[in-house]
């Protein structure tokens, strides 16, 4: 028998499915008050495992989600409901696991996003709403999403979902990452020292790569300079990917025209930020993935791997130790 | 040797390639100010020939247009960069017209407008925008374009334009037409009686039809009773279709949640509609069509139809002399 550590509004929407397993686990609830409750009665436990999702991580109770986490003797499996795993406290967590698992299903609520936002801004949404603000009766002409060319900079589960999207509605798509090409989802691959040659080129520039030492601030004076005039940058990745005084200086200089972005470096933004402000920045709060489907969809792959690990086959999505390290 | 009335802002994309057919057209194009000119000098006519476009209809000088098309002693072939057809001067040119084809190369552009309005409503964008206006953290969820259903009253060139993308993007797309179906761009095609029973099934209504004696006030209360909450109309057919005053009521009674509207009763809207301020419509100005690609296209149709025409063989999007009349 394994405690398993999960939030109250997961669990409730997984008890069902978990009761087959009840003879193996038994569930540890956490709820937004940081109270804990042992669901199904308390039971002898040796070692536990952990479900951690967006409920937990935004949780007013999320210290204590860690702190009992890092509290048990043995972790012997933590899945998460999200793909990074840059965050110090997934690192330390992934440290101590045994077995650590990640999710790429909400890749493709993230990608509804870049698709609302890339339309948003090909589209004139701000300036229509004005207009209709003003009652003015202009006829402002837009741009097709067709034949616009995008450049995805992180070609991982988020830069696929997007590309396979855009392709379908006749974007010509440039995936960049490390291991190549070619990709179904992309019209081409390139790698990352290829980037800067081709930003001239692309009417929308998302960055969908995890933050590491290599990638932060990839977004810096030189890329932005490089970007054309009445092209748009998405940002789904990591604020740490931009440096935001960069992009606000080239929003004001004209190019990129305006920027979509769903992370920003400090999380929650300090009311003091000028991004809160700046007229060419439509932001909103790491939301991008925060869907009935994402949580549905990494249920299922939470039980799928719940199953493996209790039978002691290989996870789906699991992280090699040395990414905690 | 024929007249050819075009715009002057239409002339100049396509004077090139009508150059090849200088020894049987002489161009008599019509500027914003009203001015006509014999672009290639005057030259001894017998009969006319017209290109209707965007650029004549929306022009201050779209009377004198329709004057000199009128005035024309005879009128061998009509191009309308439209597929519309109920404008009574439009209803005037097909009666007159010998010959009248249409155009369908908006659609593209309607469904990018389209899957635009309904992104934006599934993604809450007004609440994002009102809360980064509060400088507001509140991660606001949303909801997945992918499998959510949609049906789409008028399934000719627009509505199929829409069904194969939203099909692309995982919507369940339900297509209502007379002459029934199958069609690749739906999961299913009804008959127009059947549309009140599946209304209660739609988190999205778009209407994409003409506007006919049959099809006024469709959209009246009974249709917007049958709607669920959390739904979404979108009217990318005519302002006739819809009964505005029960729109309004029925927004207000929380049912469809919000309306997306291209096209009002009446164009341009008069300030004082209330259709300006509610809260739940997102009005733009007729312009679901306006974009480049549009024209270029637009223009490939009528080249491709003026050499049909000039060697007499069959046009393009013929429409029938039954329709004028």
């Amino acid at each position: 028998m394994r405690q398993l550590l999960i939030h109250a509004k997961s669990f409730a929407r997984i008890e069902n499915a978990l009761k087959q397993f009840s003879d193996q686990i038994s569930p540890l609830v956490l709820d937004d008050e940081g109270r804990l409750k042992h669901a199904w009665g308390e039971s002898e436990a040796s070692g536990a495992i952990a479900y951690g999702t967006q409920d937990a991580y935004f949780s007013p109770s999320v210290s204590t989600f860690f702190q009992t986490l890092m509290g048990f003797e043995r972790l012997d499996w933590f899945q998460s409901s999200a793909a990074g795993i840059e965050h110090p406290l997934i690192q330390a967590v992934g440290q101590k696991a045994e077995l650590f698992s990640g999710s790429h299903e909400q890749s493709e609520a993230i990608a509804e996003w870049v698709l609302w936002a890339g339309l948003d801004f090909l589209q004139g949404g701000a300036r229509r709403r004005g207009a209709q603000a003003d009652k003015n009766w202009t006829r402002l002409p837009f741009r097709e999403l067709a034949g616009t060319k995008w450049q995805i900079i992180g070609f991982g589960a988020i830069g696929q979902a997007c590309g396979r999207r855009l392709r379908a509605l006749g974007v010509d798509v440039t995936g960049v990452r490390r291991s190549g090409g070619p990709d179904p989802a992309a019209d081409r691959i390139v790698q990352p020292d290829a980037v800067s040659d081709q930003l001239g080129d692309a009417d929308v520039v998302v960055l969908s790569l995890p933050l590491t030492p290599v990638t932060e601030d990839l977004a810096d004076d030189a890329f932005f300079a490089a970007m054309k005039e009445d092209s748009l940058l998405i940002n789904v990745g990591r604020g740490g990917l931009v440096d935001e005084t960069a992009l606000m200086a080239a929003l004001d200089r004209g190019a990129p025209a305006q920027a979509y972005l769903d992370v920003v470096r400090e999380e929650p933004l300090p009311p003091e930020s000028p991004i809160w402000t700046h007229a060419k920045i439509t932001l909103t709060p790491h939301i991008s993935a925060l869907t009935e489907g994402s949580k549905v969809r990494t249920d299922a792959v939470f039980l799928e791997n719940l199953e493996a690990f209790l039978s002691g086959t290989s996870l789906r999505n699991e992280v090699s130790s040395d990414a905690f390290s």
